[in-house]
């Protein structure tokens, strides 16, 4: 559990350092399957204080189980998702400006470029507005159940991120470095985004063959992006 | 009178080194409600340059109390302000680059989303423009006296800053944490704002229940945010 | 002399460190009036680079009088703005990105608020594009007159910033201190004009009284901020 | 080779920490004519971590010849590029955003002012989409091919860059010092353009003369921007 808190705890303080949040903003967590539990940050300590010791370690089922602070408001919002996504590892949520603004516009980002479909494997999908009914006593755990719903039948780990209507992004991935790297990849592909369809509103979908080989020049089986392939040696 | 002049220079230190303000474009100031006197920023001082022997003390009629130096031309808006709002304890005022862009536009910033909510309880107001009567002798107090009619029979606690029109923002707080705090969030609200906007020029006010929960969930007797309350334990 | 390299060295490295230049994009010069030189950057060096044995003395007449470099390829645009310009102490010309977006757009920036009415006393004006005729060999000190041309019967210490059509700004005062608080003042004024226009198209000017108020409270016999007036003492 | 290697290294290093780059998504090569051999950066590793060690020296038909890792998927692009531009020396490939988004608006950059100018000699031109036939086997030289049919009959160190349609800019020059500068100066010039066109959707390009006035002020034999002239004395 060491482990866990304190990649956690590291996670988090990298996301106040990221540029990504603003004040206390987002948080990190992750989850031991094994164990069935999910470390998070505490709600509303600033990142630059945290220490091992504020880590908060909760069962899947909401209950405390180390930790003496309260966890992040939004905590119910990850158990849901981890929960519902077997294959997630590590969550990450933050407000970044542009990631956000998408959200609050109420609009999926579409795939527009290379740089979008190296990473998510279709739009980052904006979500219904939670109805009133979803906005009482459980509406973290119904903001989390509202993302999966976006999702559909989807693989996560393919679409790894979500923008929540008139809120903001939930980003995650297999463990806590490939959540953090798509949180920090949705800001600035929304960044692009927004500012391609100001240059060409009309500017279409990338095609969906090229969108396809980017996602898995970088994912999957066939990937040959990076160093995973031992047998790599040539160009291309 | 020390420790509040010592607090008010580390928070106009902090001001010069935020990113929200250019060359002396702000000034930081807070009352001791108890002896009735304020502590502000010099005049055209650069941040950077600031000691605690350059920090001006007021009383609240604008009488120099401590300190040898002019204090910053827009003392008299702090003191309207903290006669008016006997809650705030201390005020901001920056030329920050969106929030001032809004108040050029005279346009208020609606409440797109639940960052928005989270730190303020409705539209951050733009004040009407002053008239040319209030130009005059008194233009600074006048100021003032406009930010105090622009939130009207609002408690300022909940709608911590004010547009001036064609000026800037005003934030104010409890204390110098909460008015920096205050001041930031404005900014990034308003760039997020102007960015929706952008998105979808049709993009709705968030659903008022919704934001009245973000409100509430770091504000008020009820709230869930933060670590206030010792009873804290289960996600949530 | 060494006094006035020394300053313009350090002008130059504060320039490359400022964000508003790119490369070698820019430069200052200051001039001594007793003696009639000017101290300018050497044409293409980077800013971290330089010594003060870089810098390079010109007569007004553009004689090298000391100095091994060649002088900034825009020398005779400074050299020509010192010589029509008697109350001008030093120059500053950067690419800085809004500022030029501005120039290339030819529109001069319209007094949106009083951040911009602080500094300029009225619209910062956009030269007229160069004639064919001003394209040729003496280009860069017809750039000069163009500038001069814009300025027009206005105190160039009123308006101490001009964009010249197609290329960028050129920005002045009584001092290097000055005319680099003037081009950073410009680039940041240059971006908040933007976005508000973009949040309001129909931005009105800001009612001259209050925008003229703005500028003599910092400039000139009846100036209120800052601490030049050793009479000062309460507020306002 | 060591030296190359080097020189490459150093300079993805830079690229790293440019801000023109997020993650791994960019890349610089550089080729030994001499030699026939290309140095390039690993594929996905990150910027900071690269060491010596870590380059990848290639055939310029694509054989390893030197490293152990796998070369950047983009290789056999980089590759096409030194096989039909012999004049180049070195490339710098980016995902720098506002490049990008006009890569992924599919818009050329049209010449809006000198900033432009004194770096390119005419529009940044965007390639056309690749076909069908174009994403299969052969992506990435196929991408190396386009570029090259973009820049068509003109000198490629005279429009040192050209956008990817929907995937984003690879710029070029002599050696790595112009590669990079020109990189950098595509994003200042590409975020300049867009803030035009807003400020005057009618802005037209410069005119040709003072554009050509611009670049050969930078380049070619009637150069007298730099120190390269040891004639050089007076100013202009």
């Amino acid at each position: 559990m060491d482990g866990l808190a304190l990649e956690v705890l590291e996670a988090n303080r990298r996301l106040g350092a990221s540029g990504l949040v603003t004040q206390t903003w987002g948080n990190v967590s992750a989850i031991d399957r094994a164990r069935g539990v999910v470390v998070i940050k505490p709600s509303g300590v600033p990142f630059e204080e945290l220490e091992c010791a504020s880590m908060v370690t909760l069962s899947l089922d909401g209950r405390r189980v180390a930790g003496t602070l309260r966890p992040s408001s939004d905590a119910r919002t990850h158990l849901e998702l981890y929960r519902c996504f077997p294959q997630v590892g590590a969550i990450v949520h933050t407000h970044s400006v542009m990631a956000s603004a998408w959200a609050q516009a109420g609009r999926p980002i579409p795939v527009l470029g290379t740089t979008h479909a190296d990473c998510f494997a279709g739009d980052i999908a904006c979500t219904r507005p939670l109805t009133p009914a979803e906005l009482g006593e459980s509406y973290e755990r119904d903001t989390g159940r509202v993302i999966v719903e976006t999702v559909g039948r989807r693989d996560p780990l393919q679409v790894p991120a979500v923008l929540v209507h008139g809120h903001g992004p939930f980003a995650w991935g297999v463990d806590v470095g490939a959540a953090e790297a798509t949180a920090q990849a949705l800001e600035v592909v929304a960044r692009m985004a927004a500012a391609t369809l100001w240059l060409n509103p009309a500017a279409g979908d990338l095609d969906s063959t090229l969108a396809r080989r980017h996602f898995l020049r970088k994912h999957g089986a066939g990937a040959y992006y990076g160093q995973a392939d031992p047998r790599a040696g040539t160009a291309g």
